[in-house]
């Protein structure tokens, strides 16, 4: 994952230094995590690197884990803006989808990977069910409904079927190509395996 | 992964003692590799557990790979069976579909996993591509590819899209469901996961 500091502070911070302070701890977080593993970086480590004590990173971040959340919500807060983005471009419904599931699959390698190396916090995110993970499901969700909807309105897709099934059994296809765990596996080809599912899945919404 | 023993020796085996003896080395490697998983366990434990020497193993399996290749392939070849059969039942294509989906489910649930827990050679199995995994994935797009043939000649699906399209992308909506990594992932709620795609996959085949 590739954090990227915000660029404005957000409102609530405790000041200018402390926001500076945090995102310091973050970035040093990214680095490290990338390079040595989320695993075999300790909170200490990361002191080090900034040099400030594990007690002054503890008033910012509860455990290494609580600074892991922060970066993966950031990571997949962007993931959610460039999905929503897609679906909100001037095109036909059914364009929309099919480039949804193509940027998805992009992102989701450029994100969980370097050098085609997954990083074990991804895979630690998504087998603990972060509350971030969960955030990216549900944002990720209400965006497919919604695009379906619009694609019913206009008239390029069937009605029949509850739009709760549709809207879950799309979610369910596009899944595999979010999961780290699944990208590593078929790393080579998902660009070509992505464009067999969009095109089956807009078969399935013919009127 | 679960190893049962062939009922009877196939053609070509060195005679009876050496068929007993083989099938002795992979019942106690089956059952090694799931108690203390297989990066664990060494072809010296197998030896001590069956009372033979390494050597003497060495001379039925090349080394550890091999027996589990050999493990791996027999189970893949149960699964592929069952497949077969139930895309042989005399019902309508759409409902031999859905079976199929809910089946390769049900069986890489029992296969790959202990208690829930995944066993640590299916997953080595899959990420090296091991050529019994290889077989499995070309033997699983005959079968679906002769049932959607099937169905479009008994007037159930429809015949516009090229059947090489058709049943390449239904293998790969159904490939998360026999991959190991992917069913420990979605655990708990597979079944309904399944179903949503098993029902989508039908309406993208509806003439």
């Amino acid at each position: 994952m590739t954090y990227r500091p915000e660029k404005t502070p957000a409102t609530g911070q405790r000041g200018p230094v402390e926001h500076e302070r945090r995102e310091q701890i973050l970035q040093a977080a990214d680095d490290h995590f990338r390079r040595y593993g989320y695993h075999r970086t300790t909170v200490a480590d990361l002191a080090k690197a900034i040099g400030l004590s594990t007690a002054y990173i503890y008033k910012f971040f509860g455990s290494k884990q609580a600074i892991g959340e922060a970066i993966c919500g950031q990571c997949l807060g962007d993931l959610t803006a460039a999905l929503r983005a897609v679906a909100a471009e001037p095109k036909p419904a059914a364009e929309r989808l099919r480039r949804m599931f193509q940027r998805l699959t992009d992102l989701g390698r450029e994100m969980f990977f370097d050098e085609r190396e997954l990083h074990d916090m991804a895979v630690i995110a998504c087998k603990e069910k972060w509350p971030a993970v969960h955030t990216y499901q549900v944002d990720l969700q209400a965006i497919v409904r919604d695009l379906v909807v619009q694609g019913r309105e206009a008239g390029e897709f069937e009605r029949k079927t509850p739009i709760e099934e549709t809207s879950r059994a799309i979610l369910q296809t596009m899944e595999p190509f979010s999961l780290p765990v699944y990208l590593e596996f078929r790393f080579d080809d998902l660009d070509e395996r992505v464009q067999l599912v969009a095109n089956l899945v807009l078969r399935s919404l013919a009127p």
